[in-house]
């Protein structure tokens, strides 16, 4: 074996930031004649976000929306950001307080509201069906569309890499 | 650069209206036993509303159903004309109180009682799954299915058609 | 014009009898945990079955499921019979009571249990997802799959497959 | 004709053996703001589970999940052992109730947690779009999407396995 020369440097990742809408959930919101909301997501992506956890990755959610009532609904037990104007500095307050730095940050994201911090991630990525730029901003584009695997599949990009980066370092 | 030579004429588009089943929504109606409405929309296609708003494009919504109720749910904050039976009449109607001319107007539509608008306004699209006379009749023909990023889809084609205006006007 | 050389036989249809799980509805339902059930449609064929209707075609509906409640939820102002283990017999009685013979009724199924009635209807068709031997039974497969269409697209079969009949008997 | 001489051993199917997310239902999962969950499954799959129920072949169905209040909804009339947290272990107990050993077993299922099930088997099914490892260890993939007919194009492979060794058997 030759070792990690991988395009992106090595690291360690410690959280996984996920956008809420289009990327955990497929962005379609079910709306009842009596004013009730309904969202849906993939168990496949429950069972992507226990394997994180299980590796020591944190999951924190974010979403520029309101969707607080159907999020608790979901009972992912992840720490979570709803209404949030600015993603960037949601992060950014994130990192303080877990004391990470960018290359320790995955994110996934599906919209223009998270070109920044595709950006700025030691790891992004986006779902199939994101928007163009964030297509453009992130390092990694999965096969599944948002609520769909997206999230599963993130997650088993990030096994992949750590996989080689610690076989990289074992020589 | 050379300016700005489409086929379409310059235009300013002041107005979007924009048919709610096939467009807005992707004209699924789920019903619950005890006869309750649900119908689902696409957070990217509020996304492209909002930025709309931002450029200074109205947007209104229009529909031959009495969809109503689930309409309010969705809190679009959107003028719009429900049980339509002739959506051109409403078309000439919101035309006359705005003080616009069909040039100014962008519409989106999907369906055979949608034909006689496509072929008016200034600017016309129809989702990909749209009825085949109303693909006859539209200017552009999105990738995305109704309900699913259209809205988004054609918000961005306004924009992007305006920007060649707007660049071939400071020529 | 050469008129009419079509493989199916000149024909009237009177009465199109549409199978509710899988041709009306994507045969997908709902069930949420306070045990209440929902299924949905699409309106592209609430527009075809008005279509039909104004053209004189009565447009009737059949499942083997008691699917009552939901079906009433529906409000489509149908004739229907739910919990139907025989299809044919149902078929073969409204036929009695209607006055038709076989080659007025046009049906519409996707399951094994329309098999009879596909074969001995004048004229007949599948959804593109019905099962294998449904498919074979059939005189028409459409392009759209239950519940997205099909009975739309089955609607303007027979109108043109009508037009066709008309314009050869004008010769 | 020359008999069976498939891979596989002839064998008798007693008992089907169902994950429920993902291959019942299509692992989507969704929930209101007033903290209901819903699920859904297509009826085409039940229509499978009484094909298989006329021919003798019991159906159970397992979830490491507790779905237990959206599974009674359905309504299947199945044995079912949901917060499986070890599937092995439940087919086991299973086998022993029944008197059966694994030739005799037939699972369909998507996940990691499913290989060892798959791999133990007399037969094995996985839908289109189970997860790597599951599609690795069946003995036959299907066409179909979990929750969108795998249940049903399983049990149509198990009858034409039988029949063909039936048919063996004759010679």
């Amino acid at each position: 074996s030759f070792g990690y020369f991988g395009k992106e440097p090595l690291k360690e990742v410690k959280l996984l930031v996920c956008s809420i809408d289009g990327c955990l959930t497929n962005g379609r919101i079910y709306v009842t004649e009596d004013q009730k909301e309904m969202v849906s997501y993939d168990y496949r992506d429950i069972v992507g976000i226990d394997l994180l956890k299980k590796r020591g990755i944190q999951v924190r959610l974010i979403s520029e929306r309101d969707c607080s009532k159907t999020l608790s609904a979901m009972q992912l037990g992840c720490i979570a950001k709803v209404s949030a104007t600015n993603k960037l500095q949601v992060l950014e307050d994130w990192q303080k307080d877990m004391g990470l730095n960018w290359k320790e940050v995955a994110y996934l994201g599906n919209e223009e509201s998270d070109v920044e911090c595709l950006k700025k991630a030691g790891m992004s990525g986006v779902p199939a069906d994101a928007c163009a730029l964030a297509q453009k901003a992130a390092g990694y584009i999965c096969k599944s569309n948002g609520g769909c695997g997206a999230v599963r599949e993130f997650a088993e990009h990030i096994f992949l890499l750590l996989e080689k980066v610690n076989s990289a370092r074992k020589q």
